[in-house]
């Protein structure tokens, strides 16, 4: 596995576009569509939340269909829409499907902004010609800034690997940047591969490569209606299936889906610092995971981190109200080389070299509980002023 | 059951201290007394959170013991000490005892502040001769703001109940202001009172109050290790056992934690908003709670809220994560009396009366399941700038 420069044009076999259709706002591309050349196999990740979007219920129906693009628009969720959501969606996609030649079941459908208003959906039809007409290989590039909502910078990687049938790429688009917990958050994520995947390994594997990294972030702690990330595959009569080139896949997918992890953590709505969050010694891997869990939603722990305080009793009192077994005296907490709590008690620590540490922009914080072999890590990010003002200001 | 004015001097039988201490700042009143003429029988009600304080593994060892009196320091929470922060708790305890002529397991001790940190012991020890040489029934009013952290004002309350026996007392103080969740929180809460009950009738009626008062507040979802809640009524050979009686107290103990906890989240860090977040219609109470609790904590929720922002989808989709069984086209979201959706769709909205709701300092926001008969009513706060500078600032 190797990681590429460049982004979705990384991949032969696909075409892109993204237009301005003004759905929510003037002049900002806002609608998208990824088109494979061949009908492709794919694997969908969704929101574990029982209000969903409506694009969410159009594609938990249809990931099992032979797959031939993906339409995508920003700055509206067609979520709490009702039948009338759900009609909206089926219909650009037969619109799209039409224009491209293909089955109207073989278009899905991603979108992302805010929740409880209809599409623009006689303006978003009208455009539908406009999309398929544009797609080209170079527009691969518009598509990581089309997603984007509170997005800073637009967010892609790829890399290459090699199997005993030659090299194959993979690469991804993602956005955030708020409302993102574990188990999918207001993140869309579109990766797309030139390797052909048998459905089920292809399923397995990119649930393997989520749980470890897009399911192991953590913003604000709130799971959006709209969360579904995509993985496209060429169907083929001969898919790899050798257990070395397999490995190889998921090794460059866990690269892939870890890699737009951190990016959508870093570009987390207000964010100054990165933290990655390891739990060792849990007394089960689900007790290092909620500890884990718990320490990066903290709010006074993010408060904290933006401050650059060392008030390092907000994580033990995190990982304490977690669920997670936990003993103070087996306790050891550390930011990057520095300990700050173990054997019971207050480490003396070297305030110049934490301070230091504090300054980053990303860092390590460290618990180990002393327990067992229980290992988690999470990303998180920071609370500044900046996430209030973004979220307090997002609809008006 | 009658609200009085005034706040702990209105129950007989109790004398007060404060002073200050130094005990992390200079010129603030930070160490305090409660005293009973009579030994009490307690109830008191701790943190779940698995790393707690000192002070909370000392009151769960004595709540049972006949109680004299409850030594409060601020500024500094004695959590995370290890074994000198016990001893510190029972040194302080035991001088304070020596000093009022009481046995030395009958004193309880509650700390608040910041966690890591070790006492300063030498210095409150020092201190204690003029805290029990200070005891007066005026010095009541010092109470609450002897016991403030980040509050921004003291907190206390009275009612007074009648009896076949006549009138009895109940009084309240109460600190916050952050890691306010439900269990329990940053917060320190006193009751006292005039009427004999007797132990197995105190601890049932208490839990029963502060779980739909203190138990169902929350400011950031943050559960601290100091959390403790007390409730001191006189030992008497000849308690209060009538039924009626007993539910008098009880109207007026729930009036004083339900005005206690009001006050908190008045006073949540930052806050410029109440909400009272009732959920009506669930399957279940315990689905009521998940909803209800979910929508309260959610960040997308709360800063909303400081925006007056009618971003009505975030209580949908907080709702929807929260693992109450919930169903789009049975649920009714309204804020005050404006309808935002119902029957499975946006409903249309007075933009002029929903944006005056939104500007009022406290309002409800009422969601409806459609699904049983299951309600809970959570109280929180909203997400602003000055939670952050307030958090992010607090130790350095």
């Amino acid at each position: 596995m190797m990681p590429c420069e460049g982004g979705l044009q990384t991949v032969k076999g696909f075409s892109f576009s993204a237009i301005k259709a003004e759905i929510r706002y003037k002049d900002r591309l806002d609608f998208s569509l990824i088109v494979s050349d061949t009908l492709c196999n794919c694997a969908g990740v969704f929101t574990t939340n029982k209000i969903f979007a409506a694009p969410v219920a159009l594609c938990r129906e249809r990931t099992g269909n032979p797959i031939k693009g993906i339409l995508i628009n920003a700055t509206n969720a067609n979520a709490c829409t009702g039948d009338e959501g759900y009609r909206n969606a089926r219909n650009l996609t037969a619109d799209a499907a039409k224009e491209l030649g293909a089955g109207p079941e073989s278009i899905l459908m991603a979108s992302t902004g805010i929740i409880g208003v209809q599409l623009p959906a006689d303006t978003m039809r009208a455009a539908i010609p406009r999309l398929t007409g544009s797609l080209s290989v170079e527009n691969a590039k518009l598509i990581p800034r089309a997603i984007m909502t509170t997005d800073t910078f637009p967010k892609e990687c790829a890399a290459s690997f090699t199997t005993s049938r030659g090299e194959f790429h993979i690469a991804g688009t993602a956005k955030g940047a708020g409302m993102i917990a574990p188990n999918m958050a207001t993140l869309l994520a579109f990766m797309i591969t030139d390797a052909p995947i048998a459905k089920p390994d292809l399923d397995a594997i990119f649930r393997r490569c989520i749980d470890k990294s897009l399911n192991a972030i953590t913003i604000d702690g709130d799971m959006s209606t709209n969360d579904s990330a995509f993985l496209l595959s060429p169907a083929s009569d001969s898919p790899l299936s050798d257990t070395e080139d397999l490995r190889e896949f998921e090794a460059a997918l866990l690269y892939v889906t870890e890699k737009l992890g951190e990016l959508i953590v870093t570009d987390a709505e207000g964010a100054t610092k990165l933290a990655r969050i390891t739990v060792t010694g849990a007394a089960s891997e689900e007790d290092a995971k909620r500890a884990a869990r718990a320490i990066a939603e903290s709010m006074l722990v993010k408060t904290a981190m933006f401050g650059r305080d060392p008030n390092w009793g907000r994580i033990a009192c995190a990982a304490g109200y977690s669920g997670a077994d936990i003993s103070e005296k087996k306790l050891t907490i550390r930011i990057d080389d520095e300990t700050l709590f173990a054997d019971g008690a207050p480490a003396a620590k070297n305030e110049a070299n934490l301070m230091e540490i504090l300054g980053r922009r990303s860092y390590t914080i460290h618990v180990d509980l002393g327990l067992g072999n229980g290992t988690s890590t999470y990303l998180t990010s920071d609370l500044s002023y900046d996430y209030v003002k973004i979220n307090a200001e997002y609809s008006t």
